[in-house]
């Protein structure tokens, strides 16, 4: 399916570039001129078909967001939800995530999303999960101090592996939920693959975590709730 | 039946001081001299009926055990076991675990085991949680260098709480399960507990992490797993 769609899947990025670009690089340090108005950015890595990140932008207007998605079959599912809601604060990239640093400028990004990535299981891949400590650095270059990443999978091992990579990166974590729909959080807005997943009974996990190395080794927040 | 169970308790316990003490006090910094050799020594805080410990106990020849449990009616049923076993590595303590630097010099212990700890679920008990940052200070305080704390519990908001309190409290995450019973590990000794909980399903949730504040500030260990 990938390579049926591609000619056409190009043709609509191209057409398209108000809503979407495959040069991101060439936009660093100025992402914010391509919204209605400067606001805090998010950005997900690895958007897919892009259900949360348009729900993201509608239930947020005063936030801006992008969505980034390597491939461009895929990519234009989301493209095609935007051209129907022609949300002000919604972007797109479509481009390997894995060159983030060379897509935004340091402290440019308020909030990064990672949701139901690629587990990679087998251990020689584990440097291609988003969440190895390969990626943290690149987040915690782009990201401002008092940014946070939030993470959500339903992959177990993936996510054990996240928790300890996490911690052993020195990041300080704040909310944590290891059956997230049991806790019935109202705001949580689900991806195509989590609606499915979840029906099925599996848990889903979510972590979201700071980059503040001398918070999380000096201080001693209240660990109470 | 605790009532009950008492002066039968405090009389078992008093005729049986070569296994058992309830005044921890007197042999802090001496506790090598409770056991037939001196070897590294691994503590529970909260033993229930026995069954982790005395079966540690029996598994592990070469290392030393307490196991430490507050109710006498309780601690009678370890010491019962003892008796039976007669182990030269296993000690037992009827007292109250949160005195615990009281009753062990600094860097006295090598290893600390929590096994399905009262999970305290309301916000104003948060302190009693035995996972709390009152009590990991005083774990980091009589555990050497490089021993750790390992963790184990049926309780998904006793363990989502846990895994924040030592994160922010600087520990390194060494191991992690989600679903320990899943992971199929052989040395896993299961608690009469968790052999009930375990049974209904319910996933078991393990961590081992180390109070290594300057590892874990600054050094990035191989995540790769």
């Amino acid at each position: 399916m990938r390579l049926r769609n591609k000619p056409r899947a190009a043709g609509e990025i191209a057409a398209n570039s108000q809503y979407i670009t495959t040069t991101p690089a060439e936009f660093k340090g100025q992402w914010q001129s391509k919204f209605a108005q400067a606001q805090p950015l998010s950005i997900e890595v690895g958007s897919g078909k892009g259900r949360f990140i348009v729900e993201m932008a509608k239930a947020h207007p005063e936030r801006n967001f992008i969505g980034i998605e390597i491939q461009p079959s895929v990519a234009i599912m989301i493209l095609e939800k935007q051209l129907v809601a022609k949300l002000p604060n919604l972007y797109l990239i479509q481009a390997d995530g894995g060159d983030l640093t060379d897509f935004f400028a340091e402290n440019e990004v308020a909030q990064i999303y990672l949701n139901f990535s690629d587990p990679w299981p087998k251990s020689r891949h584990a440097k291609r999960r988003l969440t190895h400590r390969l990626f943290l650095a690149m987040y915690q270059q782009i990201l401002q101090p008092e940014g946070s990443l939030q993470f959500k999978t339903d992959n177990r091992g993936l996510f054990e592996f996240s928790l300890i990579s996490f911690n052993q990166f020195g990041m300080q974590f704040k909310e944590l939920s290891l059956d997230l729909h049991a806790d019935d959080v109202p705001e949580n807005i689900e991806t195509e693959y989590e609606q499915r997943f979840s029906q099925m009974g599996h848990p889903i996990y979510l972590i979201e975590a700071q980059f503040n190395a001398s918070a999380a080794a000096n201080v001693q927040p209240d660990a109470d709730r």
